[in-house]
């Protein structure tokens, strides 16, 4: 099966990112891998949760959602259904621990950053595009902190990007499109930090087991695709 | 108090309205009234609801909500609260209710065809521009549906558009903005059909309550500005 | 077809207004349109709602429902479904709303009153009956507060009314029964102030759009139903 | 401690039961004992829960609950709090119970016969008012039922009756009140049949636990009550 | 019907009560009534429900739930469902109330005693163990206290035991396994103190209605089953 | 740090499993990871969800849950706040995925095994006790099916089982106890077949992100682990 766009198995599909695309929120962009589209708002709340006050630090949480037409049939509103599913549970937990890796809490403050990733179209990899954006969305919630000199110091100790690997047909590719993504016996989603180590790792069977050899190539395509990606964020934001 | 814009009292916010914005739903507009954004997307359901089953009669329903972030402050997300609060709720029903408005259940056989408002950005109006885009999804779907032969004839027996108007500092204004929504003394949501009929009616006194007089130079204000809006539509469906 | 009571287009049913219906709450009233009961139960509770302390400012606000066998056919409990359908929603913002209308919130003070509205038996009109009920139960819980000196001077600067108007076989009328609502092509909900000015219009196209000659002969028929009640508010209140 | 209204200990409350009290229902009745007044309304369906089809028997079932100002401070409505309360499952679960005593499931057929409990206003032994009002509604639905032919001989074995006793200072009184029942060192209710023997006794001891000659005395107190109310509801059934 | 493991109708099945089986709560046990195995955990928790701060007085309450597959047929996980069954409500309730009757709130301080009750295997009798159960490890739960000074004296001012009776056949018997549950006409929960005297006494006709002296026989057998249980709590609690 | 039970880095805890350990479930065992308890019970269900039907193809699916007091402090219970936590829902599906890699759907038939492991005691790897315990109740189950001839030929393609790594200190360490995932600056979930492939690879940076080297010596860790915990499996299935 040859990838249906015709990239090379270590090519990552077209990847924008535009900033300020919401009007109101503290940082926001836009982000596309490809045919998959995610709004990325980061707002900025001067208090902690409960369970982390006077603690002198800071915190970032975020929440993943699909819109119903996200993808190609109807999805259920989750607040329709009164009840949040177990995958966007699982997403939100794991995007806001990928951005908390890039973040020094004691320069937050007693601050939270909430940041919202809500998939506006679906393609494979909207969990991996929501990081790598959310990213983004974050460092401009906190340059507009450092305006209102809300902190001192900026509180990000680094950056974070993610994206999907997987193996068709025993091929190790970079960044699967949704078609891939079903066709995929292993699926990998790797998060990493702008100068190459390791935030998240997650591999699954989805049908044969993977062995390590498997497992080295797509950790190698992941940590490519990863350090693309921040060159990416780096250029979007003028640094 | 001047209008945030300059615009005259009788004069809509610039509206665009983008067809084809998402690559699944069967129709799908990015539609905007000045700040207000609203992703409108159709889906064609072969079924219809259990209770209009064997009815030989068609279904049009709306879903409208908002994402957290699209409003200055940030709200919390209905699916994580559980359950969907009574203004999602009214709005959602007054959707489906004003698209009901033009469509032939008999000719459009035993299908639904859903409606997702999803308010991206808000900035006054998010309803009446849900139910002005919708229109239009609605009716890609429309023609969707045809290509398919699942219609022999046109289930739509015209079209519908709606605007806000209130009173504001006394003077009777269209298409209100958020600055002035929340000024407003009267505040009213008008939905017209293309023949310059009224679908819907609702008026409700904010602050003071209003005599006939400002009721009546409302009315007015409403019916011109869905006529342009009805113009609008036509000219961005092609017809 | 004719009115099934032989009523006159522009005559209300027999309207009776109970107070002191309950023994505990604060003001309370059995009222009835022709068969639709509603009993509203008014709470004066010391406090406001978060949002509102520290402003100097009172609360009115109103809970609306139905018995499951105030219908033909019974209605499942919203308690054992867990939420509260949009219609609950949607009437219970409206009476509270149309109360509000009514009511200086300085001279309330920092005090709620919380409108409980059920419907015992419903046939027809129920949400005008219940604002035209509920505003004699906010009456008598206003005097109530005045004996214990709660307020100062009355918090009541005027007095609300309900009624539904719709027409039928091309005829305009006012306080439709069930069998009539159902039939109507455009319905119409009105709600007035002692005074004769408009609190809330809410008109909905059932089956065809209603013209603008359509829309002036209800309004007045629906003003003409408001004065009619408030007499009769009046009356029972004994003022 | 005397009993407020002076009654004797072995005194029930005036007992009125009201047959018919709601227009649409099968059978319905307002059922008062002293201040608790409660509203039975008995819902005939023509099938059975899942679990109990194609088994040639019927069912009946019932449901509680009480108004949010039916007591001296409101409560907050199950509704809105999303989800039933275990006092109110309980009860729901015991009327329910009481009723199937009396009902031959064979002769019923396969139809359920649903009570609504609703208590519109409470000053103790709610629960108990309930079953023996729901009694009378139930035997009017069942008549309802013979006089369309559903049902060829009577599904009703017999009657039941409840009524609560307690031992206050000391002394056991019959059919407490809402300040006896908060005073009560021990609280019982008893459902029996019309030819007295029993079909529930729940007794708790709220303050010290009771002897086996505490308990006897209650229970003689309670089958005297139950045979009283058993003979009330004979005569408002008219037989 | 013979007992399914031959026991005389007065005799209890093997009781055992393992305690410590858990290695942080403060109290637990492990208690098996034949087949029937609930571990039951006590939490002590230095605080008291809100409508109960402030006044010296400390609080008992319990939580009943049983493991999905702790039946012979699985039943879901009520946190799956979303909302707790009406019986396990109903035993939560009956499993606090019991608790309380041995203790003294005065001397418990403002501190609370939460028993969690979770079925691992049900065969019959599953509230009454947990009943049993939960003595004892409140009785080590306050023993705890006692140890760390959070109590001066002992809040325990006597022990509670718990069985169930019912009639097979027309033959009264004690602790019923499941499959005697099943085929009972009239099934009893009886909770008593170790002085004998009645906590809770809740009968129930399952099938026919019973009459006075079947309740007598029934209290009988329950009485000595309690005392029998408070025989083992107290050998267990070494004292 | 030194490992609070003096193991050797690269040393599993002693694990414990004991087969059949509830009477009714198909597949029973109680697992122990030292401190960590957990009962895993499989249940057979001769039918399939509705999305499986028709295809010829059986399932596997799995719920994951903790007692209260399963841990130091009590949790509060998922049934009683009405939803699944985001942490349950993601164990839930890991357990279910990692359990399905060894399942051949074909030869499973239409039939669905459905794994409850509730942890009973939580001391550090519930979800990888959870995970090598549940593989023994099913093959256990899978046993039960074959006696019963509800499977021709055996649906397990192999065996998995999982362990936790981490790195604490600096160094990597073999299933940590609670003490040593809460100070893990990495911590690892893995699961294995019984052949040494990989079936989910899931790493975190819980402290500082980590590098390739700390990654691979993290997975000779786990392998090494799994391998041992597969003898066991083997060990205690008497194969």
């Amino acid at each position: 099966m040859a990838r249906p766009d015709d990239r090379s198995a270590d090519q990552l599909r077209p990847v924008t990112i535009r900033r300020g695309w919401l009007t109101h929120a503290e940082g926001s962009v836009l982000v596309e891998f490809g045919g998959t589209r995610v709004l990325c708002a980061a707002t900025v709340q001067g208090s902690v949760p409960r369970w982390r006050r006077d603690s002198g630090l800071g915190w970032v949480t975020a929440e993943y959602a699909m819109l119903p037409r996200a993808t190609t049939t109807r999805n259920d509103r989750e607040s329709v259904k009164g009840k949040i599913g177990g995958r966007t549970h699982e997403i939100s937990r794991l995007v806001g621990r990928s951005l908390r890796a890039c973040v020094d809490f004691k320069a937050l403050g007693e601050n939270t950053v909430l940041l919202d990733c809500d998939v506006l179209e679906a393609d494979g990899g909207t969990r991996t595009a929501a990081i790598t954006g959310a990213y983004v969305a974050l460092a401009d919630a906190v340059a507009w902190m450092r305006d209102r000199k809300m902190v001192k110091s900026s509180p990000l100790v680094g950056s974070v990007a993610a994206v999907s690997v997987g193996i068709i047909d025993g091929e190790p590719r970079l960044d699967l499109c949704y078609e891939e993504d079903v066709a995929a016996e292993t699926d990998m989603n790797v998060v990493c930090t702008g100068d190459g180590r390791f935030v998240e790792v997650q591999g699954t069977a989805e049908g044969q087991p993977f062995d390590r050899s498997e497992l080295d190539a797509l950790l190698d395509l992941a940590a490519g695709g990863c350090a693309e990606l921040t060159r990416i964020q780096q250029e979007v934001l003028g640094s």
